[in-house]
């Protein structure tokens, strides 16, 4: 696998551009191929997502560009909300020279309020002369879509001669399924339509589907792949350059989640079947308790083991064993289901350091998942009681 | 309903004492009857919880007394565990002149430690000569059992002649079902023994159950109902009596919730059906950014609209309408799908109490349902970060 600079104008044919006026922004990205999206399973969705789901419908998976703000969600705002939404479409496929149903919307930000369309206008102007191939572009469209993420996230990667490059959004409300984040990605692989759908669910199932923040879910998660098509590759190495970026775009979100300063993966293995593996990994990585644990450095294990407990899987006590790792240490801290004594200052000496994998295999079955988590901090609780004021 | 002093001990014929050193504390209660147990969903369940479930099927559902203690959970502990569970139920047995099957224990503390006997021993020692029957033995029970509690939790009332009085314990690593608690109940009330049970999981279900901190469930919960049983009553009276003290325990606890700045409880009504109400008002009670924003007064609705639309109940967007009430005033946000515009000043100084209602209604059908939650504060991250060191 081989790492590119360049986020989405890695791929060939990738334009893009980002604009900010204080907390509000606007990216705009254009490039024409099949398309396929995934949108937040919350039953609030947002007029954005509502519009771009219609939209892909209509243009048959089709997608010539995708424009999308931070600041405000365009959620919960009725009529007039889908409305802008389809302004905002309108914007980009005029000066595209193409159908609305060809553009895809996105937004961010408070939920609740209203766009302000003549900020949306006068950031359109400015973004959409500034819309170019080169690699900066991306960065700035990336960080035009930030609301409280730190740091600029995408990734961009080439096996077997294709290449997909991604950017996203995210670092509160965020949880499966799928985190709450902007998503775009894009390949220069030649794929049949039909499996584009296939193959994007399948990623984000090992990817954001296994990220957690905070436990709550957004309504304006979007995830979108566009497949500017002009190489010909097997479909299994574009599956696997799509499953890396979207596993890095995941750890990028979880490192960069609101207020983290640690990083933390749990791998569950030994689970009876995989819907096991996936609840304890997600249960572990969700629990406030071994959050805040991770946080203190505080070397409370048996958080671990009742998160793990209380997941739903199949767990039998007796046969779990766990493991910590990270600072170049590996502690086995109960094997089989016996605690392995006088290993807590070993522990706590990893719980110090900022990433941090956790091992818990259940010996019951063959299963194993992986979850992308972070610390709770004091930070992210100051950051989230003063989100609106 | 008439509340009265006492707690446990205002059912007549129930002693209890309890004692502390330092973070470790011992609680006893005599009283004998048919009883009923309710224990953690958690499938890594402690050890004084296993003997207990055993013990009530060996007694055919009786109990002569509890015995409990806080600072070591005794769970994760194997054989050993078990048999310094045993040894606990053994010495208040012996106390008592009866059989170690008709002793419930319970405990609460840090996972994956083993108890040191040794200071059992002696706060059993201190304990037995202080069993009694009067008012302050029921406060000083509830106090020995306290972890992170601020506050003594004790209830008791007399509804038709019955008695139901009960003491809790938690604060944290509480989620339904379960809380994280330690809760013994009594009543004089002379019932069937084959109907206490099914009242008990009647009661946890609108009052313990609906409750969340931080939506860890731990591996000690346990529920204890033990009816005296001289006073003949109507069972419509019991089951009326005893709820309203469930709910007033699991209220008290919300309002002790771990760090806690304020209380707010979510009623959501109109729902489709009564699994669809719980899960819809769990979200909101659950919600990491709903309990920021209500530590930082901050009058982010949207994010009580998120939850409650990626709880899994159904819900339609055009039909909810959302109230808040506290400080003596009560707003209309959202009616019927259309958002109230300016009401964010006086939403703002609702926030700002410490007692806070949410008002859902979904208008699709006729089920409602109410949970017990509290803010998430820094202090809350402080305590858990810094638990076992």
């Amino acid at each position: 696998m081989k790492r590119l600079e360049g986020g989405v104008c890695a791929v060939s044919g990738v334009r893009a551009a980002g604009v900010r006026e204080g907390k509000y922004g606007l990216t705009i990205i254009a490039a024409s191929g099949h398309a396929a999206g995934l949108f937040t399973t919350n039953k609030i969705r947002a007029a954005p997502l509502e519009l771009t789901s219609k939209n892909l419908v209509a243009s048959g998976g089709w997608l010539d560009g995708i424009i999308a703000n931070s600041g405000c969600a365009n959620a919960y705002t009725g009529p007039i909300g889908y409305e802008d939404a389809q302004t905002m479409a309108r914007y980009l496929a005029n000066f595209l020279g193409t159908d609305e149903s060809k553009i895809a919307v996105a937004s961010t930000g408070v939920i609740g309020r209203h766009m302000d369309m003549e900020l949306i206008a006068r950031l359109f102007d400015r973004a959409k002369i500034r819309l170019r191939y080169n690699h900066n572009a991306s960065e700035e469209a990336a960080k035009a879509i930030m609301t409280t993420d730190t740091r600029v996230k995408e990734v961009a990667v080439e096996y077997n001669g294709v290449r997909v490059g991604g950017i996203v959004k995210g670092a509160g409300m965020i949880e499966p399924n799928l985190a709450t984040m902007l998503c775009f990605l894009y390949t220069d692989a030649e794929l049949t339509p039909s499996s584009l759908q296939d193959y994007l669910i399948e990623a984000a199932r090992d990817s954001f589907n296994m990220l957690t923040v905070d436990g709550d879910t957004s309504t304006n998660d979007i995830l979108l792949l566009t497949a500017t098509g002009n190489k010909k590759c097997k479909d299994d190495d574009f599956c696997h350059a799509l499953k890396y970026v979207c596993i890095e775009l995941a750890r990028m979100m979880a490192q960069d989640g609101e207020g983290a300063t640690k990083y933390f993966e749990t791998i569950v293995s030994g689970a009876k079947n995989e819907e096991d593996a996936r609840v304890a990994a997600k249960a572990v990585a969700r629990s406030n308790l071994v959050k805040t644990a991770i946080y203190g450095s505080d070397p409370n294990w048996g958080r671990i083991v009742a998160a793990v407990g209380r997941s739903g899987a199949e767990v039998d006590p007796q046969s779990i064993s766990l493991i910590l790792e990270g600072s170049g240490e590996r502690i086995v801290l109960i094997d089989g289901g016996k605690v392995i004594e006088g290993m807590l200052d070993q522990a706590q000496k990893i719980m110090k350091g900022n990433k941090i994998m956790i091992l818990v295999d259940l010996s019951l079955g063959n299963a194993e998942a992986r979850s992308f988590g972070c610390d709770l901090t004091t930070k992210y609780v100051d950051i989230n009681a003063k989100y609106t004021t």
